[in-house]
């Protein structure tokens, strides 16, 4: 299979693109209310002995948009408070330090809250009758699934009661003739997965955190992930929502169906919403069949117009059976090889591609992979290549892609970026970075999922370097919006990025949004400087 | 392939249907409220020269739940609002009673309004400034796509302005690398599919309506349609909106990327909301390649729960390439055969499945439905059957499942539901209905989609019996309501249906409904009477 074809330069690449805003992006006055308040620096809390992975900005003085604002007027917690909860929650409203240390920490060590309660319901009821008291009494609440987000959003800011969905992990139902799936918000997604792989049937996402996040968050924060490609977001596969609102009152849109035209889809709301609207109790999904077959193949371009061409010819003849197009440049490979001592399974190439296919019968899926890899060799579109069809290879070549993330790690400090794009930009994003860094940084690098449009920029430096990051921001926020991107593809906004909103979502969007957290939430006691932007001023 | 294998016989159908009604359905309070009201019978003005086939009531004298309520106080058009529109929309503001009438009837002949002027706008500033005066004025508005809708939708309940979509045709952008057509919502559904055929795509939605329908009214009320099993409902396929509000604000949301996590996703509150919260004014869609071969095969079965089996094999046999599981009754083949002359291609059986696959493989399609096909015979699933390969044949299967609408309008006056149950209950409806009638009705059949959950119910009788009706309503929607089904699977609920929502929604989640009516249109203005009962009194 590995042969080295004919080289193919085309590059048009660079030649296309303009700046064309849409929007007011980040307009002055919004910017204005953000630096008007005294907004100070998340870092400041960062837990001590770990390493700040993901940075939120430049440092205290210069207060930048990711920064926390100052906390807002809830009440604090008092020992009636504490008496009600251990009433409602016996052995499970948490106050020992020790505890509550892993859920004031987000796991990239780069955000933390000073909560002084953990609750721990396992009903619907008793989330109920939490947000009901909280609600009165002015407390503020942040909802908790398994703690993986990456934008500060699982975590609480100031003293937030953490309210987590850990011990509400039953499975309802599961239909087999539908495959459609009910249980708690906080069911594991890899325990979700096994569950439904023992009855033939699998999630239609599947995240590298799956052995900690819940089903709960993942809707929370319509998680994207590996699947996306094939089975869709969370938006066609969520069939119906529990959710509690902020007063406590129960919306039960728990429906198992797969078409119901009755009215507005409210669990849409909810969908997406990080915690700032509702807190999901119950979700039901409906789930594909687990495939009989899967291939992995890892290939090499010689351009990035040949790896779009090479996209186009894949999904014409994979077709039905594609379930992954995914992305790493000559950069990552450098970084792999360099830090995790990875061999280069194939010869030298500015980009490489892993395409994965799961189908129904081996032998046609073969076929048809073997027929596609004769087709791009043969027209140069790919210039080498290796496939994989037995679970151990299948997973060394993944790991090339997955671990990149790791290999950066050891690179230095890490600026990174989780930017959605039209997928024929998708890499000039990265060229356009490297120019105009030059050399500031120490390595650019770009991957990620081609068929979802979803790249990961990462930058790299020796240190932390607040001039590299003031050459890095706005530049890829103002060039996102530029080409109608989106600058948080499948992370969400959390804490970290909710003041970069105006760069993908025009000013009557954003005030839109607020009109809808002050209908459902008017206290704003649920999940606080989340998602929307300080200058909407909701409390 | 047509054999006669050993019959097979479970019936475990009806042994274990309880009526466990989670809501308080169709709560006291909201009935009387209904009630309270003077409401009419919307056959009142029926269009008189057409034979009224959706019936909306049982008479004038019984004020059922789908009658018109009263005409709300909106301001009535004067000279100079007629004035203002002929100068915005020069030759495009038609008050001529002749060119009014198509658009005040809809296509059923069932409802019709009394609206006398039809606006034309070209582009979406001409909608934005349509609704700007007419939200400042109090002026109703119906916003109208090709109305082809099935509950009164889409046509004006009394005098609302007409605002029709039919001359924003234009498509305005294609990417073939990633599939994202964007278009202005009045494009013919049909014409968009024949673009994107000559481009080797397809749209993600296919319906009988597709000569007519716009892809705005298709999103306005979450179409479902022949491909849903496959490419999912538009709540994933839709990747951005424009909208123009009440007040003649444009909400610019037509995002064109897969993914996109900056805020809450609200061009999901347009999708399936009839036009009651915004004038959708274009559309962004994901569509998926052109699949270079499809097979139909026409099956029969001795038992639902043979039906059901073979649904389930199916899955996983065809799986990926599987587009289409339909089926009808022995009933509904007796009225092909009845009315129409139409032959059964196979041997008689209680049920006939159609079954499409779509795939980028014909040789392969052709073996797993031949590997298919061989195990469901052999295992006494399916008793006979035929397939086709060529298109004549192609279509001439499809005629069986699509021509029994047309064979039910030769047998009588038709009462018509369209219900989305959980899969492996779809045909009980039926045989309890038949049960509960006994020979009150002259035929009760059933058809629909299987795939999706989603039943066609249809009661015949010799002419329009109030008696009959009475027996039928509230039987079938109790019936569904009880397992947590929806009395409007992919209709909607328009004016027709409007006041049966809590059968399939809880009281808090229309009250939410309402609440979300009233922030994005407080004045009311758009598609009055449609979609929310009356006793929200939202005016």
């Amino acid at each position: 299979m590995a042969t080295l074809l004919h080289r193919f330069s085309r590059l048009r690449l660079r030649s296309t693109l303009q700046f064309v805003s849409q929007y007011p992006v980040f307009s002055t006055r919004a910017m204005e209310s953000v630096k008007g308040e005294q907004v100070f620096f998340g870092c400041q809390t960062l837990y001590g002995k770990h390493r700040c992975i993901h940075t939120v900005g430049g440092g205290t003085e210069s207060s930048p948009p990711s920064a926390a604002p100052p906390r807002l007027p809830f009440s604090r917690i008092t020992e009636d408070d504490l008496a009600f909860f251990r009433q409602l929650l016996p052995g499970r409203a948490i106050t020992d330090p020790d505890m509550l240390e892993s859920c004031n920490v987000d796991w990239l060590k780069s955000v933390r809250g000073n909560s002084e309660v953990l609750l721990r319901p396992r009903t619907t009821e008793e989330v109920s009758q939490i947000l009901k008291y909280c609600n009165e009494r002015n407390l503020a609440v942040c909802p908790q699934g398994g703690n993986t987000g990456l934008v500060g959003g699982s975590v609480p800011v100031f003293d937030e009661i953490v309210l987590s969905t850990s011990l509400m992990n039953q499975v309802l139902t599961f239909d087999s003739v539908s495959g459609i799936l009910t249980c708690q918000a906080g069911c594991v997604l890899e325990t979700l997965s096994q569950y439904l792989e023992e009855r033939d049937f699998i999630m239609p996402l599947d995240l590298g955190a799956k052995g900690s996040c819940h089903i709960g968050g993942n809707v929370a924060t319509n998680a994207g992930g590996l699947r996306l490609l094939r089975y869709g977001s969370l938006r066609g596969t969520v069939l119906g929502l529990e959710v509690v609102l902020a007063d406590g009152r129960v919306l039960n849109c728990l429906a198992t169906l797969r078409k119901d035209n009755t009215g507005y889809d409210l669990k849409q709301l909810f969908i997406g919403s990080e915690g700032t609207l509702g807190v999901i109790t119950a979700v039901s999904i409906l789930c594909p069949r687990k495939p009989k077959a899967v291939n992995v193949a890892f290939l090499g371009c010689s351009s990035f117009q040949n790896l779009l061409e090479t996209f186009q010819c894949c999904r014409g003849m994979l077709g039905e059976i594609l379930s992954a197009f995914e992305f790493l440049d000559a950069s990552c490979m450098g970084l792999l090889e360099k830090h995790l001592k990875i061999t280069n399974p194939i010869t030298e190439c500015p980009f490489y591609i892993v395409i994965e296919t799961a189908g129904s019968n081996a032998v046609h899926d073969e076929e048809k992979l073997h027929n596609f890899l004769e087709e791009v060799m043969a027209s140069s579109l790919v210039t080498d290549g290796t496939v994989a069809t037995e679970d151990v290879k299948i997973k060394a070549l993944w790991s090339l892609r997955e671990r990149v993330t790791e290999a950066l790690t050891h690179d230095g400090f890490t600026y990174k970026y989780d930017i959605s794009l039209p997928v024929e930009k998708i890499y000039q994003l990265v060229t356009d970075m490297r120019e105009h860094l030059g050399d500031r940084a120490k390595n650019v690098v770009g991957y990620g999922h081609v068929g979802d449009g979803n790249l990961h920029l990462n930058i790299t430096s020796p240190t932390k370097d607040p001039a590299l990051l003031a050459a890095i921001e706005p530049y890829v926020y103002e060039w996102t919006s530029g080409v109608r991107g989106s600058v948080s593809a499948e992370h969400g906004l959390g804490l970290k990025k909710r003041n970069y909103i105006y760069y993908s979502k025009p000013p009557e969007a954003v005030a839109l949004m607020g009109n809808i957290k002050a209908m459902l939430d008017p206290r704003g006691i649920l999940n606080p400087y989340k998602t929307l932007p300080d200058n909407l001023n909701l409390h």
